[in-house]
């Protein structure tokens, strides 16, 4: 899937670049624009199924800066899952160059208990694409 | 109350300076370490109160940039409380140079309910210096 | 003008409601979409002026909380402007209800002195919609 | 080296505890205390040897939570460095428990032309503690 984005003034830091900690959030956001294409958004996985989804590993090689102004896309997907966890792979890049790669890994907890479930069906086979 | 801080490098935007939306945080650092310093720190006002303190107004004169690695010290206090609502002011300065100044204006809610109450009377007191 | 967006999860808070910081974020976002839409987008402003545009004033008022997953429209424009000064008003709202409205004051600075200039012609007639 | 620091109510999200956006700000801020304590601070690295220190490769574990109010604290220091880069390591604990672990690698710019060079000597000889 293909996420667009504009790098936003406040993104940027004194280095004249976006700053590190900003490509968590794009990857951030960009898993709920998944979440919405599957017709499944983030806003009703908390309500109807008790769910947070939490993010337990976080990999990112920073190879070229964006800058202030920037239109990027990241290209993502689901690289596995299993009973328990299931991971994102990113790749963002501005035109032809690639700027970062990225992988979290991730895992779903009853919102009241705040306890590690198994992935519920529902989530899971929407995810899967199926 | 005098509370001190430094600039981290990611409050900076590629203006080379603090970007102004860290203001804001940097008031409600100021304000935690107020409740702290009179013994009844933000976290024991939402567990033992079921009370948040939102905000409801913020005003802001920036007048000089905070840059990366400054040392900045904010002077502020409350400025006025009635039955639901209470006030703080804060002057932002770098030695003897004035940053800018500013003021919010808080409420209480109810955790639960999200409604508005009157400013509890243990907190009132405590922010009374009383 | 009209700036859409939807709140991203990062800026809730524990409150769950957005944190109050990110409305001079969105109000930045909205400038940085109206000087695209008038053909004079931010990136332009400084690399052909030698020119940053800095916030002075920010006033904001919060009538009703954003929740994770709100799309949020924020309708605004200039308020005023003379030689050295310009103003941009704010609503936000979600569907009938009023969520805030902010205004801000802005002046131009010269990048490499960081000193205060009048405002650009070529900014101000584009700003002035002419 | 230790790190100490609280968490600040902005940093929290609408799960309730610590965004994950902000361990790699938290990094950032151990750095910068590193570079003081040994001596050089970064404004210094920046002005005095023209040099940007960036961020290439991150990496967290999420263990357990952080939540507003909570104090915690950041063990770290250099795990390896070359001619040309070196990594920190990072260990999050509060109390005797560990919240996150994380691993940083970074290499040198110069400010002007934003490539790559080694590691100046003198940041060298100070990183090593020589």
């Amino acid at each position: 899937m293909i996420y667009k984005r504009k790098v936003q003034f406040y993104e940027t830091d004194a280095q004249g670049v976006v700053h590190h900690s900003n490509y968590p959030r794009y990857f951030e956001e960009a898993r709920g624009y998944y979440l919405e294409k599957i017709g499944y958004p983030y806003e009703r996985v908390r309500e109807e199924l008790n769910t947070d989804i939490v993010l337990i590993e976080l990999q990112i090689s920073y190879k070229k800066p964006l800058y202030f102004g920037d239109n990027f896309e990241i290209s993502f997907g689901i690289s596995d899952m299993d009973k328990f966890f299931f991971s994102f792979e990113y790749s963002v890049s501005k035109g032809n160059t690639i700027i970062a790669t990225g992988k979290t890994r991730h895992a779903c907890l009853r919102i009241d208990t705040r306890k590690i479930i198994s992935i519920p069906d529902i989530l899971r086979s929407k995810l899967n694409g199926t």
